[in-house]
């Protein structure tokens, strides 16, 4: 009997509710039954992106979802602005490249968190800039941006502010209206506790005056379509009909715990393990940017990364993961987002010791759990 | 208590087993695990195709992988022909027209098929036609068009021969390799019996060639990378896990049941779904081409086209579809597809009846029934 755990940034593990709610028999999608589901995650999507905008809901991963912000808003040859800093953020610059669109990037050192002010002086400088493409949480170095102070510098100019949620929506604050955010795009298995398969994307009316003059070719992700089909409580093509339903029924979930009791959540879960790993002799990946999404450690001197990572799976089953890209086997990366508590925050470190330990890392058994229990109690003993 | 049964073409009801095989915990894409049932729906899907070229999974609904089959093999300005004759024949135009592809339009007849020695005539009236889109089962019109024959026409030129098998593929026969399709497309929540989300993909060599010169913008849908990831048991993006999971308890069941089987099964229905409707009187939209995957009906005189499909559905909960586009309200269409067996058949037809009998439509009671269980029957009595 070999007992699974799911520590991973996306997928993060399901509620029963959700997984039970994928299992029922199909319904159309063009019925009132169907339109009743639409309507009601119409309204929890509003509710979890923090805005008064519709979100729209794509039938694709996130990648679907951010390459939707591009090619609705711009045309050939138009200059964008690009914050890179981990393997998400250049993925707007490749699909920036692939649309014939100049990306101007910002290339923060993995580990770091943008500088606001670099926004601002690169859009000062450039004045030709219709985007600027952000990451909220970047999940290869787990890092967390400041997009109140984006959002700042880049709402009193004429480009867009775009953000890459797909980690990090439901589970750290975004405040897409307040802060000033233009195009907010996610997806569905990571702080929404779906599975993988469905993107969204919400769109202010600043955005939709260039959607209107935007000349990049698209059928399957063309947002008109989907603003078309949405005001009659419809989709432009058959949806992902389980997965909807399965929204309907994690969005619930969320509205029950509300926002700010899901992020505090978040918070204690991000210290706990920052606290636990530090516990272990470890040192983290993004001391100064950590996001309370997912925690990248450093893999210790002498300790084999990758064979880690595999040996708390396939030996242990608890599913962290590993680095990404540059970072393949230098770091490892512990998720607490969506579906996770306290608890399994304990099973991970837990099992991290047992094979820190096999593999010769030097450290006081339970330290690094002790550590964890001590932020969930709220202080050292 | 009100009983539901689906009828529709799209989606399609879905098996036990696959209803509860999405129900299960998620597993992260990148684990020995998943690579597995990657394998095991990769050698499914060629089964079904028919075709020894991998057959791509897209998470996206069916447009999308349409939407692949133009951009990762025309570029701007080719010419290609489409073979209209409904609502989906239609979408080929759409997409081309979207990404500034000269489409050539054979415009078939509503209830009729395309005519191969037509298409003949075309390619060889116009040379620069890089590629030939038709559909296999036109759902909005019940008809079937003869990829066979098609193959034989477009094997001969420099044409790439590319079938919308949305609807139908596993179905109805469509016999890849032998028939000379370079590109098959296909959708999850129609004879695959599953819910909406997966696009499918097959490439043939001659098909590659051209994906190599095509210029055509693209990124999500990006056939190369879905290649490159394929190649060592992966996906470019995340894919819609609980849905690939599904697919593979869906591919086993057809794998067990055998196409043939399944083919004759679907035969058998149409007949049953025919004959029934005949013998209340009705007559079929398209009696010359029709498919074994959807029967479309004329409304008789007198009777309200979609208040009988609402009746149906929300009175009595048997879900038919009623009609499309120019169709509106002139067709209802039942679907015979998937895991809808011989009672399901019965069941509508008793359904339609008891509603045709209300509206004042005037036949004898059972006879529908009775013409369908002659055909299940294998004769009259």
């Amino acid at each position: 009997m070999k007992k699974n755990y799911l520590l991973t940034p996306g997928p993060t593990p399901l509620p029963p509710e959700v997984c039970l709610a994928q299992a029922q028999p199909i319904i159309h999608h063009r019925t009132p039954q169907f339109q009743a589901v639409l309507k009601e995650v119409g309204e929890g999507l509003k509710y979890v992106f923090q805005t008064k905008n519709d979100v729209y809901i794509l039938s694709s991963s996130g990648p679907g979802a951010m390459e939707a912000a591009v090619v609705n808003t711009l045309s050939a040859g138009d200059t964008a602005l690009v914050v890179q800093g981990g393997k998400f953020g250049e993925r707007w610059t490749e699909i920036c490249k692939a649309y014939g669109i100049k990306a101007e990037v910002i290339d923060v050192p993995w580990g770091e968190g943008v500088l606001s002010a670099e926004i601002e002086k690169r859009l000062k400088a450039g004045p030709a800039i219709k985007a600027v493409f952000t990451t909220l949480c970047e999940t290869s170095t787990g890092v967390a941006n400041d997009i109140e102070a984006i959002g700042k510098v880049v709402g009193g100019t004429s480009a867009l502010l775009v953000v890459d949620a797909i980690s990090g929506l439901g589970a750290i604050d975004l405040q897409n209206d307040a802060w000033g955010v233009d195009i907010c795009v996610s997806g569905s298995q990571k702080g929404l506790m779906l599975p993988p398969g469905l993107g969204f994307i919400s769109v202010s009316a600043k955005a939709w005056k260039l959607v209107e003059q935007a000349k990049l070719p698209r059928y399957y992700l063309d947002l008109n379509r989907a603003r078309k089909a949405w005001a009659s409580t419809d989709t432009p093509f058959t949806p992902a009909i389980s997965l909807v339903i399965a929204l309907a029924e994690s969005l619930k979930l969320m509205r029950a715990d509300g926002l700010e009791n899901i992020f505090a959540r978040h918070r204690t879960m991000a210290d706990a393990t920052r606290a636990a790993v530090k516990a272990l002799g470890l040192e983290l990946f993004a001391p100064k940017a950590a996001s309370d999404v997912v925690t990248a450690v450093k893999v210790p001197q002498g300790i084999d990364g990758e064979k880690l990572v595999k040996t708390m799976r396939d030996t242990y089953g608890v599913t962290i993961a590993g680095g990404q890209a540059e970072l393949k086997g230098k770091v490892f990366r512990v998720a607490h987002m969506g579906h996770i508590g306290e608890f399994d925050i304990i099973v991970g470190i837990s099992c991290l010791e047992k094979v820190l330990h096999q593999m010769g890392h030097s450290f006081v058994f339970g330290a690094g759990v002790r550590a964890a229990e001590e932020v969930f109690a709220g202080g050292k003993q």
